[in-house]
């Protein structure tokens, strides 16, 4: 179609710069003497956000609402969730959007993040998973994603005014990882700054971001735009990383000429940015094709990935599935007003929304009652809603989070259901105990204050527009629950990790928890949890079995066998365990997992292959991932709670991880490392420390200068000081030829 | 005596700066051609430990030892610390000693930290209350206390290389407001810089430590030593505050010298630290004595200290008291050797040291089995302890910590006992359920392990040398116990708030858990705990009733009374809960208490007197400690988890802690904010956004330029969005005429 380079060889400068913002809320600039077209961005990620209108709330094209993220996630199914990007593609196509805002990619430090239904998991690994195949399904189409927000925003609080600390490591395990994994096995086309800080610097305008980590790291070569009005200093935006600041018009241009006039912004780097914008507009236009998205099919997949992202959390005495002989009593104004996605800009128009009370009617006799509106349950609401349970089999409860409670653009108040809803969840349950409560939020609930009455429950999620069809084809057990959870259930928000730091203060946020966010922290802290990561019930029973690793290629293999009597699918899941590690380590990491559907009886031999980071962790003091060599144990279960199997292994590492102790460190360095203990232990132990001496302790504690400048109040000659001094100067010399610098006070 | 100014003017440099270091282990210079004589200082601080040897490990002249600080602070009881300490101070002045190294002031951010137990608690008021009182006792015999170690050594690992990470506020609040406390209330000649670095500079050269902090905002105007060998560099050390070097003979007086000539560092600076040392020395012969301590008196008083500080965790079935009629088998090699102190600079020789058996023996029948030796238990020894436990009525079971799993110089591996203790006491459990388990330790343990098989329980601590003789009147309810935990038992280790960050990685160690240490931690993430901060059972009961509040004089009153048939002693606790605050607070904090001892029957009215910090807390964008105005609970009680009585009520305050909103901070906090929210609220409604609008969220978390900017794409006029924007900026310069800037950016 055309040649970047060429084009922009023929660009004036203010050309150049022209191309750097967007032309509207929605587009990029086109060149019209050298005939590149405008092409078309849109809101994503859970189907797409057409809006004809330059009003960012204007009202969107209809299209096919998908599951948000999170429930994507809790399918732990990334097949079907490439297949559902694809089909978002071909709408993308056939409206003429030709790169889709999304996947989002951000963690959950806490349950309360305002946007958490938007991103997919607690986890990295599976997050990077299901980002992988949303980008390829997606791109498979010829759309472009958008893997944002990088990085660090996992708060809305503040967002665009707060700077998040995180630690290299932390940054790099947890908030990097999955958009490391989407660029390198989904090559993304673009990625999305955020808007917030990180460590001092705008991420749209932090060269450790978008230079040292995406394009030197991560080897990214796409195009880098902001959030929507993300850019603080277009200037250092552009200069530092940034192609394409939106929305446009961009009012900005003569800021960035100036620059240039300056050399606070180098020809260099804005010819860079506009090759990208033009790359991508080429990359665009070349894609474009003819589609006629098949409707019925999209509604059907979004249907079918609702279903396989509802979790059966609890099911005491088999509650469910319903029959149809039986007479359901559906409560809750979610059921006839389905609260189906997220506030924001991934606000859709469905095209074919379907509420419960319409799916369970098709299936079996039933009354409805809306239970409560909104937040809020009158007396005359809760009157109906017992009078109605009174009469019925069983009662199906639809509560949540309402619009008001959890959406883009602020944090959750708490983790609690609205005080109503849980008044009207006890006084149904008192009248009739055959009770499921489904709950629909984009992001953990706590569920302590009605466990006890509530013998079913289903967690939902915003499950798009399918998800009353989807709702009642669990129900009734069309379909077996196969969804787990993709973040864990604490038992209340103050045993989350971020609960003392969360949101912040003023304009910083702390990522103090460090590593340890999600089932990270509550299995390292062995803290009790309502619902751990990865748990999810089945109307069927699973066994694993038979757990092998081959070290050569990487492989677990482990038997899975469907001991039930109904089809269902079974989520394995592989965890790894450190035994040692020169820096601290969660108490296990999710590193591998796979979903397979048997018929009842059958048995399957299911292979889970290990990546090259399954052993590894983030070495501050190497820059980089890399495996430090010692046992493992490889723990496969049906959520992190529930190991199931456990093989020991040894991994080898050419990489030595442990820093050589020198003579600046401690008796205690030199005695762990096997390395030094044979070099200090005779010397040492010349020196008469033994276990039971009264100073031993405090000997352990020196530095070696700290222990020969103690060696006079030691009653020690001099001679025999000297003498230490000459031994370990002299052995340390051999053991570091190199000749590392050391130094020994005199005295 | 003499006047430290005149000798500093007849002094030449040289010998100036010889008085800056220890003329050896312990003692300083003094200048003979003057008349000035050397002083002793020696080692605390749980009695007086010197030594006539050089050597640092040379065994101490006996003396009385007492519990060690972790009990004095279980006691609650600073009046009985203050005669403890005074006691030590005759002693000091019958050998000679003028300073006294102790007490010691740091944190407990965990149970593991291996110099814990010369430690008071995991609270900063009772530790700031216990050092009061011991300043003021030792000092009232004329001998300078050192408090120590100046600040942020909160562990032994690596501790002279450790640089503790602390934010500002932490380090206020937790770390440094002890030694504040007992500078403002007791004037401590000494103070004594720590091994370790504090946000990157070693403390013992740290000017913010030594002069911003000690000097500027505690107002200390005595003495700074250096903990011993703690110097790093001698010249950035005396140049940023440091006095006084220990040890000597000093080796660097040369390189101060060069310093001195070069203006690294100034003679004005080496003035003041000289004038210092004079000024201690001169002090220190001014108050010479005359001493003939009371040894039995000061033994009864150890024994007393040791009696109220040890802590009843249960009594299930009231096992105790023991009566004379019934036999006892006691087991443990404790009993016969005494685990009564701890490891490193506090391991003194006792002058008379009481084992538990001999106690126990002059009492009742009494059989002892060894039980173990050091951590480990034979079959032999398993086996006589059996035989003894079936043939005795009750059973003592000493265990704790050996001095190879808990001292000054290492941390603590974990909290358990040794594994061959948990058999030992499991199997004696089996053959006699009328079991005492008692706990030596200088911090806490892990319970859980014997808890189902331990009827009752008491932690003893390292008691000091009459720690025999005080349990055995424990044990036989001649004294009601009546010490009170000053450090939370957690269930485990793994809740404990540093869990996932001690010691640290390799050179540092951050503070990330901030002000959520112990019941801070455990109670505002209701996390559950063994045994609560200030728990601890008597033989009687106590009932409190009548809690007035004196808001004029910061008066609490509360109403005790002695419900049960023994005399007994109950500490009253006040905890402030504060209900709202512009920086995030832990759930309650202590601050006041009382100890009162009532006959059966007798009920008193006990006063408990809020200080000027009760309600404050250090707000870091003023730099200092403010009260800011609102609701708190006062909440009285006899442990942080036991509160019986809580009274509201509204503290007025002069300070302004919330920082005005700026037209460059978000919606949300214009409306969050009632001097704000006013102004926002209808031009935020003539923008209609009302709450169901579908961008009300997103609109909320912006800041007012991006609200701005945002205008043109939610569809109102150029002209509507220039209105908005000067009805801003008039109504903001009307709040904040000084015309605070703003920035608005135009597009």
């Amino acid at each position: 179609m055309f040649d970047p380079q060429a084009v922009l060889d023929q660009l004036t400068r203010d050309e150049k710069v022209r191309l750097l913002c967007g032309a509207d809320a929605w587009h990029l600039h086109g060149i019209e003497r050298l005939n590149i077209p405008e092409v078309t961005l849109t809101d994503g990620p859970h189907g797409v956000r057409l809006s004809d209108s330059q009003a960012l709330d204007g009202s969107a094209r209809p299209a096919t609402v998908f599951p948000v993220e999170a429930a994507m996630a809790a399918t732990w199914n990334p097949d079907l969730i490439e297949q559902a990007a694809a089909a978002m593609g071909d709408e993308c196509q056939s409206m003429g959007v030709s790169v889709l805002l999304g996947p989002g990619l951000n963690g959950k430090r806490t349950p309360l993040g305002g946007r958490n239904f938007e991103y997919f998991s607690e986890d990295p690994f599976l997050t990077g998973a299901m980002a992988t195949a949303f980008v390829r399904g997606l791109q498979s189409r010829g759309v472009g994603a958008c893997i944002k927000h990088f990085a660090g925003n996992e708060q809305e609080t503040r967002r665009f005014l707060i700077n998040a600390e995180i630690d290299e490591r932390t940054l790099q395990e947890l908030y990097v990882e999955p958009f490391a994994k989407a660029i390198r096995e989904a090559r993304p086309w673009t990625v999305m700054g955020a808007y917030n800080a990180v460590n001092g610097v705008h991420a749209c305008q932090s060269p450790d971001l978008l230079h040292r980590i995406l394009r030197d790291q991560l080897q990214f070569d796409g195009l880098v735009m902001s959030d929507w009005v993300a850019v603080k200093d277009k200037v250092s935006a552009h200069a530092n990383g940034l192609d394409l600041e939106m929305p446009g018009p961009g009012l900005r241009d003569q800021e960035l000429i100036a620059a240039l006039d300056s050399g606070l912004m180098t020809e260099v780097a804005l010819n860079e940015r506009a090759l990208n914008v033009l790359k991508l507009i080429q990359r665009c236009v070349e894609e474009r094709r003819d589609a006629h998205p098949d409707w019925d099919r999209h509604h059907e997949l979004a249907v079918r990935v609702a279903t396989e992202s509802m979790v059966l959390l609890k099911n005491d005495n088999s509650l469910l599935p319903l029959s149809t002989e039986e007479s359901v009593g559906v409560i809750g104004e979610f059921a006839h007003l389905p609260r189906f996605q997220g506030g924001g800009s991934s606000h859709m128009t469905p095209r074919h929304l379907v509420d419960a009370f319409t799916a369970v009617g098709e299936r079996t006799t039933v009354q409805w009652a809306t239970g409560y509106t909104g937040t809020e349950v009158t007396e005359e609401e809760l009157g109906e809603a017992v009078a109605l349970a009174e009469i019925v089999d069983k009662v199906v409860l639809l509560t949540g989070t309402t619009d008001s409670m959890e959406s883009e653009g602020f944090d959750r108040a708490d983790m609690k259901l609205a005080p109503d809803h849980l008044q009207l969840i006890e006084a149904v349950a008192r009248a009739n105990p055959n009770l499921v409560v489904v709950v629909h939020s984009g992001s953990a609930v706590e569920t302590r204050q009605f466990e006890a009455h509530t013998p079913a429950m289903i967690q939902a999620w915003l499950p798009g527009e399918g998800g009353g069809e989807a709702l009642a084809r669990v129900l009734f057990g069309e379909v077996s629950p196969s969804g787990k959870l993709s973040e864990t259930f604490p038992v209340r928000l103050e045993h989350n990790p971020t609960y003392e730091t969360f949101p912040g203060s003023k304009d910083t946020v702390h990522y103090s928890e460090g590593l340890f966010t999600g089932y990270r922290y509550y299995d390292t802290k062995t803290l009790p949890v309502q619902y751990p990561f990865g748990h999810g019930l089945s109307y069927t029973r699973f066994e694993l079995s038979d757990l092998t690793y081959d070290a050569e290629q990487r492989h677990a293999r482990v038997r899975v066998t469907n001991v039930g009597d109904r089809e269902g699918a079974e989520v394995v899941q592989l965890y790894v365990h450190d035994e040692a590690s020169t820096y601290r380590r969660p108490e296990h990491e999710l590193k591998a997992c796979a979903k397979v559907t048997l018929a009842p009886g059958e048995q399957r031999e299911v292979t889970l292959t290990l990546d090259e980071h399954a052993f590894a962790y983030y070495v501050p003091h190497l820059g980089r991932w890399a495996v430090e060599s010692g046992e493992f144990e490889l723990r496969v279960g049906v959520s992190s709670r529930d190991i199931r199997l456990t093989h020991r292994i040894e991994v080898e590492s050419d990489t030595e991880v442990r820093i050589l102790p020198t003579l600046n460190d401690t008796v205690q360095d030199w005695l762990a490392d096997d390395r030094t203990a044979d070099i200090l232990q005779p010397i040492f132990e010349r020196m008469k420390f033994e276990q039971d001496h009264p100073m031993y302790g405090i000997a352990l504690g020196f530095p070696i200068p700290q222990l020969l400048q103690f060696i006079p109040h030691m009653g020690y000659s001099e001679a025999e000081a000297e003498k230490v001094k000459a031994d370990l100067e002299e052995a340390w010399q051999k053991l570091n030829p190199d000749g590392m610098e050391v130094q020994i006070p005199q005295g």
